[in-house]
């Protein structure tokens, strides 16, 4: 087992140990926001028929090619087509057909004319401007055709996606399943939120963001409980995670003597791929899989609550968002200013929590104030994650750096952009 | 009522009328994404007691002031303390204590060296450099005093938040309600995804791709099913949704005779504010709300597939974040280059379906072709929504446009920025 590797190299050992999950078949309506499996072949045509784009009427186009306002061309008002209803006849010379939107257009008719450049007298229509074939008719198949292949794999299912769906006439569809993530916390001093925190006990609060972490990112948290500092009780909730596409403890996996928690690990099947990670938060990081062939996922993140947070968002997150078959894995990325100059010593790639605003074209940065791990309340004011490299020591107040955008309403827009 | 106003009018009169929705109070593990309605104030010092950043030993620092890997320190380790456990006894001089993560430091000592900088030797240990007061050790209340005020209202709840209210002990919170929004499809043409969609009939997708709409931005649809076009049955239906706090009906509340959906929704109590916007797609848009003081809204949305969707993205989509205590209720929004020359007549914003491409610091657009309001595909491959102003009648190739950005994939950044 390596250790001490960089962000950059555990990164990719995680990636490339990663699966993408294989697909499930869900009710389309239950599928938002999953990434398709399949190629979505349509059985239909959209629209099913030529039908009118407007309220109207439909005509035949040459008859009103000299219609203007001044030289309206008058056609009877034979019948009338409402949507959904098949047309009664067909249209002759000097006929049009009032026609509403959606309605199939009548045989015959080959153009609508909009209500608004109409005026209607009893049973017969003035016609105010020239029409030409095809205006203002949607033509059967103009969208999608019998045959046509309307979404590949890797596909996003947005609203726009359901509603295609539901014209295709498609109740079901292959998805990628989402990981069921185990989570465990470990440690004699951790106690639910309701216990008593006297005595050195704190509330085993990672659990509780750890889990956050995958709902938002669309994975199922299965949240084993606290185990106590003891290999069997240890090993009893490890094995209760084993079903699981990808266990994360957050009891420390790290140099010290009452930290079983990698020795049960590997009691139960796990090789560790690599032990620790040239970051700050987060150093005692350790990740491996289970040597069952099911390509199952293991991470043990440091015990603090920001560097069990800042790990799962570094490493845990793109390798979820892989399961689930997204192809983009990461944070929104940008340059920002910084507004102080940070300090550190060479080595270890810092992540620094900043906020961030907006000044005319460019983003500022500054950081939350104490970077101390155990500092959760600055995790909540981060609106950014600034990359200070490892191998730099100094970055000046005004220079800009790469910050991950993690506060997706930094994005938000204040107005509509009209 | 007015009618033919401007998109910024629309929406103005809109959120001018769009109310807060009130507070409910959730299990603060189901709260997230939820916009706080309280102030969570502390009533617990957090972390709870002094303890270890690492495991290590907690020395005297004073004692310890002149170690250096070449003038060690040697100390007596006279007992051990575990996370979770009180200390047995204080430290006496010449003594160190074997110590943990997050475990309480002992009476008399000061600092914690680090378990790297030591070396081990049965009861004793060698510390191999200076500590300076304080060094490794997180204070009691370092991050929150009791009293502290910790949200505020109107922070929208993450990963972190939920796992900072688990630590605080609290287990429920107080937020916005999300809003209810009864969807209602009118029309003889329409049917449900599994019907017969022969003779002109269509599936009624915008049920499907509005209730998505919805349930992505965290709003609750209730789907009301398709009311026939007849005044009784959409009266049937309208009343169905009254309850909700906001009613959507994709029927047409256009100019055709067929469509009686005003009418039923004055009956029943709406007072409507506009119809029709000066926009492409979706003019045909009416807005109301219901005169019983419920501050409770209504939208007649057009019925076309992109129409629907796009009145509901630049409309709807707004108020629901504000009733849910939303600050930033747009998408975010950048400057793109045009790959493409765009014209129009003046008097209508229209709203251009556009895929967008990184080029370096660049974003370019290029329209997804049929921009036809019946197009729904066109959405689906829609990235971005550029704004092409009203008065203007022709928008350049090369020169930039405002866009709003629709898919948050786009945004998601291929690398991690390390």
């Amino acid at each position: 087992m390596r250790t001490g590797v960089t962000a950059a190299e555990a990164l990719s050992v995680i990636l490339d140990a990663t699966p993408v999950l294989g697909a499930e078949t869900l009710a389309a309506r239950d599928a938002l926001g999953r990434v398709l499996a399949e190629t979505v072949v349509s059985g239909r045509r959209l629209p099913p028929s030529d039908n009118s784009a407007m309220d109207g009427y439909a005509v035949r186009a040459a008859e009103c090619a000299g219609a203007g306002p001044d030289t309206p061309v008058v056609l009877d008002v034979a019948f009338e087509v409402a949507a959904g209803a098949a047309p009664e006849r067909s249209l002759s010379p000097g006929e049009s057909a009032r026609i509403f939107t959606g309605a199939p257009i009548p045989p015959g008719a080959d153009a609508v004319v909009r209500q608004e450049d109409t005026e209607r007298d009893a049973d017969r229509v003035r016609v105010r401007v020239a029409a030409a074939p095809g205006a203002h008719i949607r033509r059967a198949g103009e969208d999608v055709g019998i045959g046509d292949p309307v979404f590949e794999p890797g596909v996003r299912l947005g609203p726009a996606h359901l509603g295609m769906l539901a014209s295709l006439g498609r109740s079901v569809v292959s998805v990628h399943q989402r990981p069921r993530v185990a989570i465990l916390s470990g440690g004699d001093e951790l106690v639910e939120p309701d216990g008593e925190i006297t005595g050195g006990r704190i509330v085993s609060s990672n659990s509780y963001s750890i889990a956050a972490q995958c709902l938002e990112l669309g994975a199922e948290p299965v949240y084993l409980g606290i185990a106590r500092d003891t290999p069997e009780d240890l090993e009893r909730h490890v094995r209760a995670g084993l079903r699981a596409d990808v266990i994360v403890s957050s009891a420390g996996v790290s140099v010290g003597d009452h930290d079983h928690v990698r020795d049960v690990f590997e009691k139960v099947g796990c090789i560790f791929r690599f032990w620790g990670v040239k970051m700050k938060p987060g150093y005692p990081l350790a990740f491996g899989g289970l040597d069952d062939g099911g390509d199952r996922l293991v991470f043990g993140l440091p015990g603090n609550p920001v560097s069990a947070m800042m790990t799962f968002e570094q490493f845990v997150r793109p390798a979820l968002r892989k399961m689930m078959g997204h192809r983009r894995l990461f944070r929104p990325t940008l340059r920002a200013v910084l507004l102080e100059t940070l300090h550190k010593p060479a080595g270890r790639l810092h992540f620094v929590r900043v906020t961030l605003e907006r000044r005319g074209d460019a983003v500022v940065a500054r950081t939350t104030g104490n970077q101390s791990s155990g500092v959760l309340s600055s995790m909540t004011r981060a609106q950014g994650v600034l990359v200070f490299p490892a191998e730099d020591e100094r970055l000046e107040q005004g220079t800009t750096a790469t910050v991950q955008v993690v506060d997706e309403d930094f994005l938000s827009a204040d107005g509509p952009g009209f």
